[in-house]
């Protein structure tokens, strides 16, 4: 539940408002190069603290408390532990019994039959920190295999110049509401045949590892929805001695990798965490008006881009460790 | 890799033109009324042979194997068979050393350094019987606890009038084309608390199980790709007490159920297998062009659609035996 | 649950007097040869018939439905099915509301709350022909890397000297009565470096493999309960330049292979069947007396030989696809 | 590798010299009150420093870093942390290039190409005291359910008198030499009804875990090796009305539990640190011999036996936890 992969797997743990967060990483091929130094960039990146973000300060300090001896990984597993610091678990006292619309607070209260309300507790997205480090250890491993993950945001409430995004954020924050907007990720350098039919295709596992992100509605590889509207003379792409001559399959056939760039969009909702007065209820079915201060980004989709990198990290090098045991018939060379 | 499910676990066999294709269901409650009756309407439902469709005459007559016992599930293994019998894999002589476009014979042989070329092999929408047949089980099991799958087909190359799909893809095959579409499925009755946190969202599992459909390009959940484009205010579901005053999440909060109605839509490739010239290349990299005749269906949207029902069964299945074994605390009853 | 692996994975099916038993084999490498002539005769040392075994008489004829093309393994599962043939379910009749006692007749029973009787539906040692179906795939992987896995009964009752077995199982079934034995699984030819401590270990693997094989009571590596017993300057395997000077360990050392042989030993209970009379109760609690007929071998040891050599191949194969996966670093050759 | 279950799930980290070890327990029912103190006393029972064992000076002080809020368990990751604290790596500087007989250090540099020689590294024994933190919060679990587990130790080199192991051991210590011995567990109030046929067995998962442990050579439940030396009639444990009149089983029939005392042995072998002088190589294959100094367990069974207890809970809490999903039939009750 908490795992993520089967051959490089990820568990990770910890609350908004707990003592930590953190990852345990296994199945990191060993004799790899790997430092906090490889980590905490990509840490930095998702970090909140930027002029479109929640003001929260969080250092998000990784350490690594396993599997790395005299800087290279020993094939064991890799523990990365992130302190908590900038705790301010008061300001979700007013919340303790009501349910945030858009939140996870009721549906966890349903699972669970109780629930850390401080900061959403485990339905957090500081819980993506944990995966952005475990991500940056998958990153460094794809490295080697030449292959580059990069992402950005390609519209925000509908709108796809760049220039205007933070105009738009702003306006609807000045409001007391959030906008939603659009993420593309891409990965280069993917070998061809990466990817398990039929139920371990490499595209079902990056529409899984997208859609379990907080936030995220709908996830397209390719001409995606596009698709839906488009002959198959128009979709299919054609082949010369040269390769494939378009890509409208977004690198993968058949769930498996074609060698070509894999491109994928997700939809990200609105941040729900918004200030204007929304109705509700409490714990005990009272009905409640809530209006949420507290430190929240107004788009989600920016901080979100390193996220869905370290998904689709996770799911390559899950994918090539795969290949590497099947892919090259009888022999342990 | 071919199998689906943690706890209610399908694992799928068998190709286009082999002897015979078939599922393993392991992990159904014992007891469970269940006869080759509950299973082959859905069969019926998904063959080919309708005026839409391929016209590959299978009976598609299934049979049980094991795991039931005078008219009831024990809780073994339930195996299911289906004989392959109108097999022509003369009709494919000719692709046997061709990559089709938007097929996975270039990929397949990425992967796995041969292929079985006859009707695609396993990559063939035939393996979809296989997941039919074990989400009727599935489907049995689900109307025990009162849930019901149902899909249908929202639009066809853009048209969302039912009553000119059939237009729009008789003229698009009578130009040797084919059209895409979008799938809706929906589930009522899902209770409140099923997912699990952080990796085993249910929203996640059911984008990994759509997206691993052949020929699926695209899933969104609720408001999905519509989300991206709206506000927080407009987007989060008020509560009040009679429940939820809205559905934009489409049934997920935080990766696990709120208890309304599930709504999934996703997009379906037009069929790459098309009269159509196109330009390609075969195994040894010489220029073709190719002209696919065979037996195809011009919209694969509408056979989609049982197997769309088929694995939403099968993840919601496993939602609610995880959510048995966690959700009621420290006793065995 | 009816899994095994996790590389290699095998998935079987089926009841005594059901209509077949089969295994799904996910996992296998593509490319290798494989047909029923490589499974059958595995399945002709296990099956019943001969003088010190259960006359029922099973041609347990294998069909391949898939996975192989032109014959070679394509990567996909290969469904393996074994028709019951020879099934006297009448013989049963008298036995279906008692509990036979070491026999799984209650357990199965709290378990699921219904059972199938017939025969010992599942629980019936029938299903090792599965096992021995799928371990024959096994061992044509193992061949390709050079491992040959062979076993044999070391003991019968207490009795070491295989000239007195005969004698001694026979003079137990004039009686009534049954007995156990000891069985040795070797494996030569392992690679050092199979198995993945902390919980993947080989030794673990193969401990849990051989406990699961109906009747074992014990499992041991290399010196095994013997261990217990020595000085660790008696125990420690000593090296010089020629590699290891002996094999205490069984091949074994942190869950992780030498490279030496690979010693494994298990103890079998005698055959919970026969003809003696027993105390017991039947489903509502009545006491009553039991003589169980029908057809059982008086020593069951010597039919485990090749379902322990089919698991100890299963681990195997698993921990070398695995060291594929991890074993060579930051490469995909 | 390093994840143990499959539905209350562990995964450990950490090596002997490292900053830190610690488990993440995923999968325990939530609202469950737990705190440090329900995980200290079982760590302390495990820790070094007894009159028999490693002097090494361990607090081994744990710190729940998530999964917990205001006493109570929230069905989210508990991660458990154990900072090492007397790590005097130093000592093992001699050792850097040398394979100690009986240790992992020639197989995990062949399994991972390179190794963290410090105390051992990942192969150490200290990583059980993750196993015995994780195996603390399973027992919590079973102390609801109302399932109790102890351990003892039976014998120490061949005897079996409780009053002469202290001398037996300090007698080997003395010549610097160590000594194996036999490590009872017992579980005691577990239902009728655990364990999933046929390869989720509840006696193949015991044998597993238990063989999971390092130094531990052989598993036998109930009669276990003896039973091979048994009639059918004598090894049987017949019934009446009041259930059954022995329990020769073990407590497991069938792979699943009869409601009886769970009984499982098993073998250690003897500390292979030792002081006696060895013949081993080192990494280039030169010859040398070894005296192993540092701080050492003359018996390993005394510590063992926390460590076997904890095993066992995890395996049964797993188990537990798999009948609460399917034993129950068609509701979520």
């Amino acid at each position: 539940m908490n795992t993520f992969g089967r051959f490089f797997r990820v568990t990770t743990f910890g609350e908004s408002h707990g003592p930590a967060i953190g990852a345990v990483v296994d199945g990191c091929p060993a004799g790899m190069p790997l430092s906090e130094a490889d980590i905490q960039p990509l840490l930095d990146r998702r970090k909140p603290g930027g002029p479109l973000s929640s003001p929260r300060a969080e250092a998000d300090a990784v350490e690594i408390l396993s599997g790395v001896f005299e800087g290279r990984t020993t094939g064991t597993p890799i523990a990365l532990l992130i302190r908590n610091r900038d705790v301010r678990s008061g300001d979700y006292d007013a919340l303790r019994d009501l349910f945030r619309p858009g939140h996870a607070d009721y549906t966890y209260l349903q699972r669970y039959g109780l629930r850390d309300h401080r900061g959403g507790g485990r339905s957090s997205g500081r819980e993506t920190a944990a995966r952005v480090a475990a991500g940056a250890v998958a990153m460094a491993v794809l490295g080697g295999f030449g292959v580059a993950v990069s992402g950005s945001v390609l519209s925000v409430h509908g709108i796809s110049d760049p220039e205007r995004f933070d105009d738009e954020v702003r306006a609807a924050q000045a409001r007391g509401d959030s906008v939603g907007g659009i993420v593309e990720v891409r990965a280069s350098g993917v070998p061809a045949g990466l990817g398990s039919p039929v139920f371990g295709k490499l595209d079902a596992a990056i529409a899984g590892a997208m859609m379990g992100i907080g936030a995220v509605k709908g996830v397209e590889i390719g001409e995606g929805f596009g698709a839906a509207d488009l002959y198959g003379s128009e979709n299919n792409d054609a082949m010369d001695r040269t390769g494939f001559l378009s890509n409208h399959a977004g690198g993968v056939l058949g769930g498996i990798s074609t060698g070509q760039e894999i491109l994928v969009r997700v939809a990200v909702k609105p941040t729900p965490s918004i200030a204007l007065p929304q109705r509700t209820v409490d714990t005990s079915g009272a009905e409640r008006e809530i209006s949420i201060g507290g430190r929240h980004d107004p788009c989600i989709a920016f901080r979100l881009v390193p996220v869905a990198e370290a998904m689709l990290s996770l799911v390559l090098v899950d994918a090539l460790l795969e290949q590497k045991a099947y892919g090259r018939g009888m022999s342990l060379e």
